[in-house]
């Protein structure tokens, strides 16, 4: 990762700011043949777009993708893809207020510090809007690994807003789609529309936790040290706005287990080894188990709010902070398309850079 | 980070197994000028070595590091300086007995998956062997930034062993060299001895959670989207054997907090922004606000254990697994002067990538 | 460089074929508050754009550049320069005929046996219209070096088409914008449109070569071994269109002179050390003198021509091409201000990184 | 390429000077499986080393390499492997007298002016020594293409050496071997040797130019634009001390090509096109034919040379210098392994590029 630059073989690039004219990704190293069509990246970025209940952001954008580049009579050439989204409702002038202020858990103030100019309207290039070009570049991964790994399949879904946690006796990915939050749990789902609707009068916002999980990745994604799937997963995941904490497995929770505990047995199957539990997440040694592999990560609470924040002024001066715009309440519902996003493009990565390097063979396991 | 090279300007490569001649690190992008010197280095590296304390491995290495380049009368050249730790203290017929089996929780599955080939003793490059390279390549990072910011320290310590974690009201930095766990809290410290002398007559061992904190960092580190300071930490963090969560700040916390209680509200102080706390772990949108730098990390319990795990051998037959070697019966105890060489190294690394952008310039905040 | 980018901490990712929507480069790593103008980048889009004269392509290409992001009120803001430009005057059927044909010469059968899939349309990603995107991005480095090297100077002109040299005793540069070959020697350039115009009758086209010359650049650019100034410079040209050779200094012919010869002097002058020649074109052990950099490449002629050349189909049968299109006759001619861009984005990028690793100090040399 | 680290996948990163205690490369990416052992890469570091005949420097270097990681059981493991090579014979005193002085043509100059600190001991990092440890990588390289392209056979030879070349017309590479000059024209060996003998009593130098040809290579291996396969071996060969040119197929001499003569014509043969010359060297578009890849490079005369040339001192003050020290008059003869091991390197490491984003698959040519 590099600047604005993520992936080794399979490497995206994105651009824009919340206000500018457009935002987009530059998707380099994608395998050729691949079909690639603006209608079958929407639907990823449908799923992302803002203004779809009254738990997100109220801006109206389409988030209509065009492809300028890279594909031909709808197969990826194997050359860069330019993915473009044109910004259609910005609205500035609800920005002038803090154009000299600096708003509390934002950005605001690093970004002046660090570059002395900054574009104040909806945060520039810190906004959220940015992981619309991770969604569509996310999708073209998608269809790359469609073709070289049949019946993968990467699910998000939130299991945490504030401090009400889904039921995992509960847990069912036919949930997911039923409700506005990405929540695989009915129940809980109901509780937090309760509580966001609370949340929302109250003009404050909330954090949340995404799971993300694969399953049919194959066993040998990964190498050793620093290239290691879950240390790209975690800066994948990390360098989502507003992330402040990423787990692989256990995660956090692996301090508190014994080693008796926390090895996942082993056992032969008739594919290969099977494993009597998950603690590791799908992940021994930086490769893939072909196990699912699991991701949590935690997103802070939208820092732009209602509620009025002691700050200053770049002059110095001190300043009250409320921040109008139209912002998400919980910016972590729609983090979960994002996050799914950031796994195809990492999975995708490293199935070329295992290829590369090993041709794509394994060590055998089992009689001769 | 790349197979097995991580950061971008001050760039480390590390090399070696656990049981082979040697193993070591190149550090290439150094600045020059700046003190180096075998002996300097040893201090970092006498810190993480084995055998020091009944709770940690018994394995005898001295961990002498030989400086083979890039050195020319006790400076920095800026050309790539060479590391190098010699093994003394293999016993590889410890594991004659593993060389078909797989451990469960290891990374011995996998790495004979992807490549075909293992080095089974002593796990090979799995073995947190390795992190004495990174140590050594902390030490340089250390003394370049020594010199570049004058009063920056880092420092490392566990905040919880099993289920176990300190009393925050008591940690004093002061207790963190005064017992075997680098405990900043005296009386947690002593439950932890008692709890790992029975841990180890059981023949388990344990996760652990350790905290690195920089203070003194200049505001202005880091840099948008993937190349985020966090993320960098987060990728430095999760690289290190065994990790399995990291955290920036609140971490994984910061799904429950509201957006009033997360912001950390600023103030104009003598020399810049002051602010009322630091949820933010003294990183926003990627880049450093001169706050201390907070990153946690879990490090889940040692796979080799003297326990009997179900598992299986290369050709597929069932098998108990019991470790004899000498392990850690918590690894994460000698991780603290890992993460903080990791912190050494991505500050660095991140203040010449800055001052390679922006010349080091500051956005000015204040009266005119 | 990696797949479609160049550059280390300045960072261009080009995209686009030469008959799609739109072409463009993706800048990352500019420093802050460099005036970017989208009429500032067009003064030397438009010394590159086709259709001048009678010696290049006519087709009609505004090349009109577009900033999509990474510019504020006029100023870079450290965020990356999306740079775009819409193909107009594309006309595909010209290329109808060679769809299923190879042009000797060309990159057609490459890419058709690499990918398995080819944008036939104006040579698709292969095209020199690729080369707009760098000119576009080279204003953006030129931009940047003006704030940080006055009175640093680039300039590129022709010093050979086909087996006519220039005669370096009449090398003037103030000549170079007084014809359509960019030919420092008056006499030269009249006897080239003599060459031109019977080589255009006869449908064939021809080679040249491009020599680039960067005046004011200081000492310390560059850095050993594998990132040297030259080995970036060389990799810059040699990744343009249809260069087949790169030169520093002396270039190939640096193998018929003896080391008395090409020892370039030294004596002490005002500012630092003078050179009482510069057979070394600037640059010793990779990093630069101070002097003048001279880099010169060989353009092939363009393998499009209208003399038909035998080949063969993909189903493997013979026929002859003849390619209609329109096409540059001498396609170095338009390398000029391509060559130029490179090597203004090399030595932007390695004076960041030298400022990044030294901080932009230099060792002494004078009296104390 | 970066600072002292070049390939993308298979990736060399170099470290040591001339007169520390080693030098050697840390191998990265390396196939796992292939068989490495100590005395196959010596076969290819005898080769470059010195003292071999009277044309070539005196010190007297074993140059055995140590293999301190990365294989096991002679198989290479997939993980970092370490080649250390001890300097041996190290005359420090012959440098006493440079010290302070700076070698017109040398990188003396340069590397202090940007450094302000310099091993002066042989040129330390500028010394051509480096390039052991290339051709010790170079030899990982080619056992992992001997498994990969069976048939693969990469020659290099000296095609000039001052201002006399060979005669195209004898050239025959069952001579190179016959003579000390890697010279494929034993008429031209014989005149070589009488200038190389008269040249050395005189106290002066000589520059040569290498030609590596790869054959057997498949078509396929290359990338657009920026990684394309002559971007590499341009940045590779020029990486090598003291070159100051590099030329694909034609080279500087397509400048003066027509169309008509530069196209290589295409026929169809029994495995795939055919070419009727090869003035392209191999490479279209950035990507391999299938036919001979040709690469040449010009090596500048030593600049360290027993006549006396005028400099200058760190104080300013003027010198004379003439440098001692055991030097080869012509330092482009054993530049020829040199050449042969980085064109392995890059031919290896595109070959893992191509199987990573292609999967090594070819677009079919010939009748259905």
């Amino acid at each position: 990762m590099s600047f604005n630059t993520f992936g080794h073989l399979f490497r995206v690039t994105t651009w824009g700011e919340s206000h500018g004219p457009a935002l987009g990704a530059t998707v380099d190293g994608c395998p050729p043949g691949v079909p690639v069509a603006a209608e079958n990246l929407q639907v990823w970025l449908d799923r992302r777009k803002p203004g779809q209940s009254r738990y997100t952001t109220q801006r109206r954008e389409a988030d209509e993708v065009e492809i300028l580049s890279g594909v031909f009579e709808g197969l990826s050439t194997g050359t860069p893809i330019q993915l473009m989204i044109r910004n259609t409702d910005q609205r500035s002038k609800d920005y002038g207020d803090i154009a000299d202020k600096f708003r509390p858990g934002h950005a605001d103030v690093t970004y002046w510090q660090k570059y002395g100019i900054r574009d104040y309207r909806g945060g520039g290039r810190s906004s959220a809007r940015e992981t619309a070009a991770r969604v569509a570049a996310g999708g073209v991964a998608r269809a790359a690994l469609g073709a070289l790994i049949p019946g993968l399949t990467i699910t998000g879904y939130l299991v945490q807003i504030g401090d009400r946690a889904i039921d995992r006796e509960r847990l069912d990915t036919g949930q997911i789609g039923e409700n506005p939050f990405w929540c695989p749990d009915a129940e809980t789902a109901a509780l937090w529309a309760t509580d966001m609707d609370a949340l929302r009068k109250s003009g404050d916002s909330v954090g949340a936790m995404i799971e993300v999980v694969a399953a049919g990745a194959p066993a040998g994604l990964g190498a050793p040290i620093y290239a290691k799937l879950d240390t790209d997963l975690a800066a994948a995941m990390m360098s989502i706005n507003a992330v402040k904490g990423v787990e692989i497995g256990e995660g956090m929770g692996a301090a508190a287990l014994t080693g008796r505990d926390n090895a996942d047995e082993i056992a032969m199957g008739p594919g290969g080894p099977v494993y009597a539990s998950n603690h590791a997440g799908g992940i021994l040694g930086g490769i893939s188990t072909g196990q699912e592999v699991v991701v949590r990560f935690a997103v802070k609470p939208t820092s732009s709010i209602l509620s009025p924040r002691n700050s200053i002024r770049k002059d110095g001066s001190d300043t009250e902070v409320i921040t109008k715009g139209r912002h998400d309440p919980c910016v972590g519902i729609r983090a979960v398309p994002v996050g799914e996003a950031m796994m195809a493009a990492v999975l995708l990565d490293h199935l070329l850079l295992d290829r590369g390097q090993t041709g794509g063979t394994r060590g055998a396991i089992g009689p001769g």
